[in-house]
């Protein structure tokens, strides 16, 4: 009998970490894998690009946890510079382009695993493609940002986009030496925060040296005599720029997966079971950024790309075309970042993401310590708590402080799986010693104001 | 109608807690307040000593979280340097000695609350009470110790025991300038983790300069002529030490309520309901460092001294007391510790245990980093995690690493406490961004491996 054979389209967290788990259960004699990825690159951290960017690790080799090579050493048949352009379900096969010859080819399939990944937004504004605005998706991007800061005739960068990758590019480029400022449309820094949380981040960056400004949606980007990337016009004002860094998130590509007729969501990801097999198709799996997946507090999908997903949705995918088995259950939507030392967090529903899933709810801020408060360097966090009217289910939680505040959002993440009570969070026997937290956790603290508020609106 | 009396035996956490939180809810109107203390300061971090005596912390003033005369202020009739000597549960009264004028006296209670917390364990040998040998449980001990260390002759300090307390002094010492010896009788220190783990302990506190010897059973402390201690002598062999201190752990303080017939139990702590309530007597509250806890991993009582837990309590005594409502449903026995840049976590079952409690088990031992690999100041971390047998239910998780390992076991005590299994834990949803994990969390590592080790057995 021949082998079977395993297609991958794309080849970076998803696409490849699928290919190696099928590999780990099944030789070249059983399945061969060819996996298809436009770039020059696979299995890397793009989330690491800031910190490339900033300096902070030297090289994008450091980015690059497997090479072509060493997949192929695997017996995978990795084809770099190649796009599928078209998938054929009917005829399970895949139209490939070799960017390289510009030949195009059919390669058929008994799986297929699609890991197209996201597409930075990128404003339809004049002037977005000009030199000197850059997009910092992948390692190519992040190295042609790299080679235009040397040829930036000043030191002002304009970051669009106060999200997550804005905020890390913001802090990247205040460490390249410049000056730096951030523009974005909505109301406060860090929408994936409650405004008043986002308030805290911006008075943060303030501090941090850093200009942000929000309301402030973009409009043109000005170019110079020689088309380069001037300054940035907003609905505000106009910013000029040396430099300009779109940093203002992505959206699933799925423009093959949506051509073929596989079935997307609300968000444009496509959407699949808990075994990550595209619905309604036996034999096509999907995970990574090109999906949705089910929030598990809020009960519908949601886009999250995030490399920690993409990286459990390859292994149970390859686990299951292996012949293993594994699920993805879903998220709670755990996200951390940080800006220089300013750290953030957030896990579980914003009110309006309360309000939007029809739930009712109460909310608590505290503010707490890292550590005990007269051990050294104990610093200030700000934690804030929503939990349901009534039965006082946990429904978020967000952070925002500098040293030791983002990763205590975990607790709450295991709590929101686990579907507990903020009353029976207070119980939680959290790790205390003076150097790790206040003999009450922040988390605790926090836990303990929303029961309060549970008993009050329940008695109101 | 006159004011009821609650009457509370110990000033400190637990205790005063109980005190604030039952004043929070009724006025002296309602309820009047007596507290005794037998030593002078109240509410105070005994965690922290360690930190003081080490310089991290100026003076003991920082550890005190609030003094007798702000109790005062609160209505609460605190009696300092007053020493219950008796309970008469049938008269409800106790019997107060006060230290200073030698004068005893009988206090009538309606409520009564037992906070006597605990008293170091000391080696029964010759020499135990000589000058220069310290415990470090009140910060009357701290400062003895603190005023020892100037008149002590040379730089060599021996600590007995390896536990929490006694590597947490072993820096303590290093910091003010001690050759630092530690000796203990089991054979890895740290014996709240597994021998495994606990080699790894040893291992760097060999890195950090500290001589820890094993299997050495402390038979003498050796005085010179003047008294004063001058070396220890074990079953291993004799360690000159110009200062010795004891940090071998303590034992419930219940002398008192043994005395007055309440029900100890098999830890020799007292044994109380739910609500904290001491077992058969519905006017008296019990709580702090003189109780057992229930182990809900291993389904039976343990003695646990952590200012935390004692918190917990007080705030649920004092609720409960004041007309409020808590309760304490147990602990799964997380402790988190540090020497130097050394981080030690553990929580739930060890192996012995788990084997004591009659549960069969895997276990699973990975390494990680704090950090992506390539993040700057990614640290090690080794993670051992035990799981049950067949139903792959979490039972204990161990860390040993150095920054950001200890309070990863935050995770582990949530998952504990919703009955987790090692499966459901490899999906949950932790915060990853490469400054905060690697982009799978070396607690999701050993999730995978442990659910590995699951399968395996089970197949077996």
């Amino acid at each position: 009998m021949a082998a079977e054979r395993l297609v991958v389209i794309g080849g970076d967290a998803a696409g490849m970490s699928a290919a190696s788990q099928a590999r780990r259960f099944k030789g070249p004699d059983e399945l061969s894998i060819v996996a298809f990825e436009r770039g020059h690159f696979t299995s890397y951290s793009a989330c690491g690009i800031p910190y490339w960017v900033s300096g902070d690790v030297d090289g994008r080799e450091e980015l690059v946890a497997r090479t072509p090579e060493e997949h192929r050493a695997r017996a995978i048949d990795l084809r770099t510079r190649t796009e599928v352009t078209e998938i054929d379900v009917e005829g399970r096969r895949v139209r490939a382009l070799d960017r390289e010859s510009g030949e195009s080819y059919w390669t058929a399939y008994d799986k297929l695993v699609i890991a197209t990944g996201a597409r930075p937004v990128r404003p339809d504004v004049p002037g977005i493609d000009a030199p000197g605005v850059h997009g910092v998706q992948t390692l190519d991007d992040g190295q042609a940002l790299l080679d235009s800061l040397d040829k930036a005739p000043g030191r002002r960068a304009v970051v669009v986009g106060a999200g997550y990758i804005g905020v890390e590019m913001a802090e990247a480029m205040l460490k390249r030496g410049f000056e730096v400022t951030v523009l974005d449309r909505a109301p406060q820094p860090m929408s994936t925060l409650d405004p008043d949380m986002g308030r805290l981040v911006h008075e943060a960056m303030d501090g941090l040296g850093i200009t942000t400004v929000n309301g402030a949606a973009v409009t043109r980007i000005l170019t110079g005599r020689d088309g380069r990337a001037t300054g940035v016009e907003t609905e505000k004002g106009t910013y000029p720029a040396d430099v300009v860094v779109l940093g203002i998130g992505v959206e699933p590509e799925t423009t093959l997966a949506g051509a073929a007729g596989l079935p997307l969501g609300a968000h444009g990801g496509l959407l699949t079971d808990l075994s990550m097999r595209v619905a309604g198709h036996d034999d096509i799996w999907a995970g990574g950024d090109c999906v949705e997946v089910l929030d598990l507090v809020a009960g519908r999908t949601r886009h999250i790309a995030l490399g920690t997903h993409a990286n459990k949705h390859g292994q149970i995918i390859g686990a299951n075309i292996g012949g293993g088995y594994g699920t993805f259950p879903g998220v709670v939507g755990t996200a951390v970042s940080k800006v220089c030392d300013l750290e953030i967090a957030r896990t579980g529903l914003r009110e309006k993401d309360a309000h939007a899933a029809g739930l009712r709810y109460v909310t608590a801020t505290i503010e707490s310590t890292s550590r005990a408060g007269y051990y050294p360097g104990a610093r200030p966090m700000t934690v804030k708590m929503i939990a349901e009217y009534r039965t006082g289910r946990l429904l978020g939680v967000q952070i925002v402080g500098r040293e030791g505040a983002a990763k205590r959002v975990d607790v709450a993440a295991v709590a929101l799986t686990a579907g507990m009570t903020v009353e029976a969070m207070t119980a939680l026997d959290l790790g205390y010693a003076p150097p790790f937290s206040p003999v009450w956790d922040p988390v605790l603290v926090a836990a303990r104001r929303a029961a309060a508020a549970v008993r009050e609106a329940g008695s109101a």
